[in-house]
């Protein structure tokens, strides 16, 4: 058996085009990115969740959300979620975290829930071609993966989406207790709840947690829960401990080329290129400043 | 804030309707199944994993993947995957293992590769109601996950789906190298490369592997492996220390049912059910035989 490469299935990741080629990786499109599309992470509207294992960055949707994230803005700047736990991690579903530390609990009784599950539609929505199995037209809204009715617009439960987890009552999600999506995407949820924004780097600190033993996921004990260190907003940390971070702009040539060379790759391994792809496919592009 | 249930997002998963209400949930609709509607697992079919860590069982597919399969079954029968590594493990993607110990190997160069991505489209097909944005249409065939455009058949790249990693050579995917997906399903993949059976049970023991830290979510040194004690036919194991597991049947009323209860949510936490499923948001229900 021939070994083209070291391992069989990477092929499709690593660009095997010649120069010459008229088809350009997803990589290559990334590398040959102006720096006007990349787009520098707001401080004031990102999260830095510091675990043991490392850094998690969230990027929050202040469009999408605007109560719920001032809530969660204002827990983080109360540094209410430090020493906070991640008590739950459901096989392909979510992992929760919440601040079990009942001294600090008053929280949740005073902070008001909101419903946040959709907005406004908006001209904004750069659109995908193709056809999704849930919503009518899904696309790019800023940053985010979002669906469209033409008169609504909200925000996909896609890979990485975080949310506010909320009870029976539709306005009970106040921010004091987030999930992120860790397994196929459970767009079921999506109108449902909350999503307050997205993990733009360190999503397998999270998506590798154990699984909880107990029914959906929990943890048995509080002993098998990961601490948070804390929660902070990028704009409260000193400038020189914030990450530089960057994401593709959605409304650029060089996403929309990145888009398509993910619906139809073209390399040496590929024999059938899918012709289309679904929004939660699509992760959202972020690198290191250079 | 009103605390219905003792976490929030987990009211979506709990059976919160009266005994009077029209609609079962999913679980209700599986407790209730008839015994007829559960099949065991064929023992000449499944695949026993042993991890350190616990045991993960493969059911695979020889309706579509009848000569991949001949091969995976005679190196199990082998012990070819004894001390075997799971060497690979990329977010939101897959797991791959194979046997890297290069004394083994030789089997590697005398199995023969084959084209297994596709088959004729079959009667056997149980439609999904709702549009995917992959293939013309979805539904199962037996156990498994399958899409179709009335002349060819084919498995899809849902979360746990397990393949035969290969080359850029379409022919390279002998069964030495397998994965499974841990990830948002990687759709582009289907009809690409030969998909051989499905993790029935054990899935978190791979999905929670740490995450290599090289490139493409390989490991950088093979002290971070994870060993495979054994790969096994569960036939080939004395009966006492089978699994007694089962699968919904998928042609019969109860995954009709089941499937629609996933479709349309109703219970005291939905407020807008999806009206929709993509094919990879139904997990097959597997039980312990009763």
């Amino acid at each position: 058996m021939k070994r083209a490469l070291p391992i069989a299935i990477l092929a499709s990741l690593v660009p095997a085009i010649a120069a010459a080629a008229p088809f350009r990786t997803p990589e290559a499109i990334l590398k040959e990115a102006p720096a006007s599309d990349w787009q520098a992470l707001d401080p004031a509207d990102t999260l830095y969740m510091d675990l043991p294992s490392g850094r998690v960055v969230i990027l929050l949707a202040p469009g999408f959300a605007p109560k719920t994230i001032a809530n969660i803005k204002a827990l983080a700047r109360e540094k209410y979620f430090d020493d906070a736990s991640l008590l739950r991690s459901q096989d392909n579903y979510v992992v929760q975290w919440s601040q079990e530390d009942k001294t600090r609990k008053a929280a949740k009784a005073t902070l008001k829930g909101f419903v946040e599950f959709d907005r406004p539609a908006s001209s904004s929505l750069v659109r995908l071609p193709d056809h999704d199995t849930y919503a009518p037209q899904t696309g790019f809204d800023g940053d985010f993966p979002a669906g469209s009715d033409g008169k609504r617009e909200w925000l996909l439960h896609c890979y990485g989406m975080v949310g506010a987890g909320r009870d029976n009552a539709a306005d009970s999600g106040s921010g004091v207790e987030l999930y992120a999506v860790t397994g196929q995407s459970p767009r079921q949820l999506d109108r449902n709840i909350t999503l307050v924004g997205r993990v733009v780097q360190g999503m397998d600190l999270l998506s590798a947690l154990p699984r909880g033993p107990a029914p959906m996921g929990f943890y048995a004990k509080p002993d098998q829960y990961t601490p948070i260190r804390s929660i902070r907003l990028a704009s409260e940390v000193p400038a020189q401990d914030r990450l530089a971070l960057q994401y593709l702009k959605t409304n650029t040539k060089s996403f929309t080329a990145y888009v398509e060379a993910r619906r139809n790759r073209h390399n040496d391994w590929f024999v059938r290129p899918a012709g289309a792809i679904d929004a939660c496919n699509i992760p959202l592009p972020v690198r290191t400043a250079p």
